[in-house]
């Protein structure tokens, strides 16, 4: 069986890393991490565009596509530290969800099973419901915690008549059992939806969402160290699902719900780097962006460096963990390693 | 039961007609004329945005919204001299393709069933099947033949796995009986699809298909005449069918499929005027307007002129059937009409 | 006598509101905001394109407009809780700002004369005299302080030959008495405009501005506390006037005249929010946001956002005089409220 | 008296030509030409920028601004074959019409009593009332007839409450007298404004307007011949009016009413050359290039390009009728002159 | 030695045609056309951006990138019934003009010395003078005509100081003797460049060059037929130029140097055919596409068409050279082959 | 000797201040500064652009290019308290890049010869090998630190063949010893280059590079004072140099090598302040802004407020060094001065 082809365009790896098949574990049997495109944007309330996605974040450098990114911050090549691969993209019909989703589950299932880390690009938020679901069916249902940066919760029920779309994948995911609703944690939430009935919902499940008032009145650091603590109380391990629409629609106008008063790109990236550092990720997805509506690649070179951040957190936190010093923040570029 | 809401931003109606409720057919009993929004994307093959066709379509217009456009060429006022109304959109879910086709085609009957012409906004091209087969449904299966603009056949039969989609409705149609092979007529082909054995089919359907090079060899009007000939050849109607990519994507760039060395806008404006004066029109739609692809509107208000032209022509044609003098192009302006 | 239409395109409410009639009193009534577009860019000094911006103010939200926008950091639902009207636009034509002003004067104090706050939706900051002045006239001149965002302090004398511009009136409001000099808070002024001259006048009228630097040095909080301290000083009521451009315009391309080097979003958001919360505000208005100069929308996005943070906060602090507890920026989302 | 001054920007002459200044007529004694700027869009009925057209027109070129444009079409050097100057722009407040237009009146006025052609650039349709007016007071009031490129007739009556506007500007010179109507020869309308009421009041002033359909039934070339005929009647002298949205929005976007189906640009640039070759021109204004709506400088390019076409053709003619051999289309560009 | 890797972004080839080296023929042998990038922009003298020409053109499609595109117009499928390969881009620094030539010309004449068709994607023009003279190489000084569509003449002598840039390559390609100066056929030049004495040069060298007045009065398809038979005079081979400029910028804005009034896309990809189906082609370039300043990508997707169109032509010549009947344009798209 | 003319568009000066002539001493003998534009792109390894940089920024203000700027923070006009000319551009070729950066370095060193500073307009970064190098060739290899705000590092050494590109001019300068590599100061450093090698000849050189996380961790302003105790270390003269990608690209959009995750906009200005307030600096860069890639002239608006806050606060340095009492950042902007 063939390796998955692109959806859109030439058959392109995130930053030139080795193709992979996902269909053939034998072609990533070594592997650390796997890359998965997820070109859909079936799933989107408002504006499209997430479909050429994939194809932007892997693309999105000015460096040559060399299979290699040396982290200044964390001094770690994350692209040869680790062995990763890239799937190409699963075929994702806009106009069929159901059949997308369980395509892309199938993929992300395979991956994590596997023993690597799957890290999904997107594509709208729908795919989270399958991202999450693929690696708890490895991990075990429940004891997967999920990490959630976003303008907004997704966790609406039924819209335009339909159980999947991008606002409701969190829903689906507790209520399936995949994700422990207090082990849900939610940061940069903001703005008017959804409405009581939901945040009730919500409430009820016991998960942790950090407004952006709250982010700002006790300072990002804390508020995610508190989730982190959370995160890691009975959880082997932890699923980042990263929409791009946390960021600031002044920064990131590339995305299709943009709402105002979000995080900087420089926020968002400390953030990752700290996800990924302190705690063990077991799959990640980075979605939301929405090329037609970026400019000048803006938004495509942030979901990129939101990939590498956090595959260089993980290869500097499994360099700490075989006995190197801990990253220190504060130590000059240029002091020896 | 309420009116059909608009899907994306508020309940605008075309260039300001009144408004109607499809599911109430005693809100447009005297109908000449309805217009219905299909919000839909979720059928494209490459790059979506389509769903703020209908919305871009209503409103691109300098002039106010107030339900009159007295067009100089055709010396009627369409909106007046019509009854028009507008249905709003049908709320197509992108994900969901079958259902949201099922959907409009029930609208489409709904008018076509009432007496009047239904004039379709979309949306990407996958809706001509389902409006001309409520067209069909009503006039007779074979009945309506078909008058297609378009760089694509649009013959494809399976893509992404699935029967629907923006390159396959002509093919369904066909298949369906809804309308004749041999009174199938294209205009403005182009490019380096389909393959042969599309090809093959469509020959073997009779239908007649103008390659831009016929077009050009030949002239467009003499190609237009003899079309005419064929398309009211035991058809009691015709429905006409615009995908604004037959224009040349250096004028009309906000499309999802751009192929270049198309029409000139105006000629198909001329075009168009002359399928709806010249023939019997009992439906319209008017495709693959992609706003977010779209510079300054001018693929807007080029969709919304195509609709405005296409009413001024019907509307004049039934003021000269009711005893007027025939249209004369060279006729100057300002002389006595 | 028929209500305000718009001037530009459909006419369209705020996210779905009600409409009203500013000539009939007795259809807003109950009101305790109306919305007034003021789609006016001939006081521009610089990049028109502010005419539009009432309409793109209106519509920038992802979300239907059904006049509701439950918001997440202050649990009220603004357009609910507070009764909200939308006057439509008032005409005003650029070609001549004086006569545009004064049907915008008329329109802003026949509201506030009904005892409801007038939510102006601009246009460019010549407006800022009318909107001003119309709520003094209700409330008594001098006795309404003015809280001002900005870049630019809008003190100019004449400009281009005209007593009348968008850099000109704060300095008629003052020397008209409807606000007085020591109750004007200016806060985000930089850059190179205007000159000593001016800056003179504007010290002589014991206004306080706090340029960015200021901000920066001493923290937007500990100002913004200092500032609510003056406005309250013997005045019963404050206007807030924001123009767009107070942040970076990186952030916020969509304005004439664009001064680098702003406040953030997210602290113009959670300013406004302090203003509106803590002090009696009688009178809004958002302006110079400018449309053909912005991308995907961002821009009016955050216009949009201004309106209902200020909005927002307003039922809040109504409630809460009302009896409820005092608001807590650090209460977790999802806590019992 | 100093130089007029530019409104916006630095203080650049067309293409490098030499400056003057209006007020003081002995710094363009000798002049063939003299160009006026006009940035004004304060009678703009819809999308602003135009007052940004001058600034825009006269830099739109890849090639230095060295004040010489050798034609290859016509053989001569339109800025040093004629005596050029550049006023630079009138201070034209967009807010204040009725100044503004009398200001550039008496511009327009000085420069055709010194005996040079007034080129004005634009700046909106309003304009065309004082730049004709202007030229009408020297040459004798209906003494100069009218050739109008345009997709509107801006014949209407009272606008936005106002007489004046870029909409009304041909009514006001007929009803003034400063241009017979009769003499009054429109080319490229199209579209649907104006309404029966304003056709009915053009017919009677026995106005010639060629709507696009007759110029595509009869030819662009024969409607312009017996154009000329009509102008040359009893009129010593031809004013030159382009509006830039005579072309097709599809090829020149940056505009603000754009109406689909126009002349390409290269028609347009023949046409020009046409008139002022054959025709005695007396001034002439290029309007209606609105920056903030254009695309790469497109419709800059081609406002440039009409300016250097109109003064190539009235240089060639002035050539020819000095004894040289008339200019034949056909001749190689290479052959011997 | 390793093939040549691409300057920008991935390892994409045309179309998803299969990769050769161009240092190593053997990976080429059986080849009819080799591609080959020159992502150079250092020549350019106005707009840069033409270094991502290769890359877009490459990739500017709506269909998948599989190694096919059977063109409907010409019933042959190029990328197939020719053996197409793409050598990559040459390494081609901006700062260093010689070198790059140099380089680009050991590329060219590698691909002619194998007997294979070279066809060059600029990249500014520049590169013209590797392109022929690399071909001139193989087949002999002054044994290949070259036609050269374009809006300049491209036959300046030095500018800034140097003999290489994108307006000189035409002159040293005549100077050198690759090409002689009367069998340079030019075709679409128009605008203000160059002057009297580079035009006395070019008659000198008795090169013939259309300026669009010409192909305007005397029809294009006249002039070309008449060209054509100037090219293949004493001539075995001929070389085609395309500069993307000879289309009006308004339907191909992203180019460098755009010059108002040329022709449409519809005719340039006609005349393509024709030179290609009637001429012997031995080889190509297709330059300036410049994707900076590109809308939606309708520059690029001509671009790509252009060459599809040439190599459609040159097949079918082949298949008809070897007993097929002659291409008809007049023939129904359908009607048997 | 005549005057540096524009390489590209119309001779304009920044602000509008006085032009001078580089190889005329004589017109800049009084000059405390000079500003020269180096419009070269031939060194991008990405995005080209920057030749259109000098232009952008010279003219980017709504404000009347008068010669005065009036900053409201500092309290001083730099354009009037210093004796600022602007020398134009200087040629350079963008195809030949070494011959074009000996011309620029002659123009520097002719200004800081002539004892004034030079501010020199990028043009991508490579110019900053001859910026800093004219500047030492004055003041003493070796004498002049350097203040680097960079998202790179630009200590390359060999790349696409070549010495000489904007990745690699902080190498050039260490090695030619014209600048202390211990005296080298870099701030805003990030993403995923250089290597490791060249991290290990730049610790070798003793560099002191802080890198964004370091920023972060111990904050801006701590960060500043340290490297101002290195930088004057032995050195009498500062050069400062501002890579205008140091802010993030969701800022400021327009330039060639965007890394996510930089400065805002804010604290860049805020910086570059405090470097040119508190040091003794004898010369600026500010480069690599990219017009063709920026949006609503953002970015160009960035660079000219760079350049007008270092030269504000140069001159409220030497006002307090002549006596004045020290500029206070919480002094309310209107208090008595």
């Amino acid at each position: 069986m063939t390796r998955y082809g692109p959806m859109y365009g030439p058959d392109v790896t995130f930053l030139g890393v080795p193709p992979c098949t996902v269909t053939e574990p034998v072609t990533y049997t070594d592997a650390d991490v796997v890359i998965i495109g997820a070109p859909f944007d079936g799933g989107t309330s408002h504006r499209p565009g997430t479909r050429f996605g994939p194809s932007a974040i892997r693309q999105a450098c000015y460096l040559p596509p060399d299979g290699s990114r040396p982290s200044l911050a964390l001094r770690v090549d994350p692209l040869r530290d680790l062995c990763v691969y890239d799937a190409g993209d699963v075929e994702m019909f806009a106009g069929d969800i159901e059949r997308s989703l369980a395509a892309l589950e199938s993929a992300v299932y395979a991956v994590a099973s596997a023993g690597a880390i799957p890290v999904v690009l997107g594509g709208d938020h729908s795919i989270a419901l399958t991202d999450a679901t693929g690696v708890a069916r490895r991990h075990g249902f429940g004891r997967v915690s999920l990490v959630h940066f976003d303008a907004h919760a997704d966790t609406g029920d039924i819209e335009f008549g339909s159980l999947h779309g991008h606002g409701q994948p969190m829903r689906r995911l507790i209520e399936s059992g995949a994700v422990r609703g207090d082990r849900f944690l939610q940061l940069g939430l903001r703005g008017y939806w959804p409405g009581p009935d939901t945040l009730a919902w919500m409430a009820a499940q016991r998960m942790r969402s950090y407004e952006m008032t709250e982010l700002v009145a006790r300072g990002l650091d804390a508020c995610l160290s508190e989730a982190f603590g959370i995160a890691t109380d009975g959880c082997g391990g932890v699923f980042l699902s990263v929409d791009v629409d946390v960021v600031d629609p002044g920064m990131a106008p590339g995305t299709g719900t943009p709402e105002p008063g979000g995080l900087t790109s420089r926020q968002l990236l400390d953030a990752v780097r700290r996800v990924c550092y302190e705690l063990p990720v077991v799959g990640v997805d980075v979605v939301e962006v929405a090329p037609p509506y970026d400019h000048a690649d803006i938004t495509a070179y942030l979901g990129n460096r939101v990939v590498l951040e956090a595959l260089s957190a993980i290869a500097r936190r499994r360099r700490d963990a075989a006995g190197g010093s801990p990253w220190d923040p504060t130590q000059p570029l240029l002091d020896a390693r």
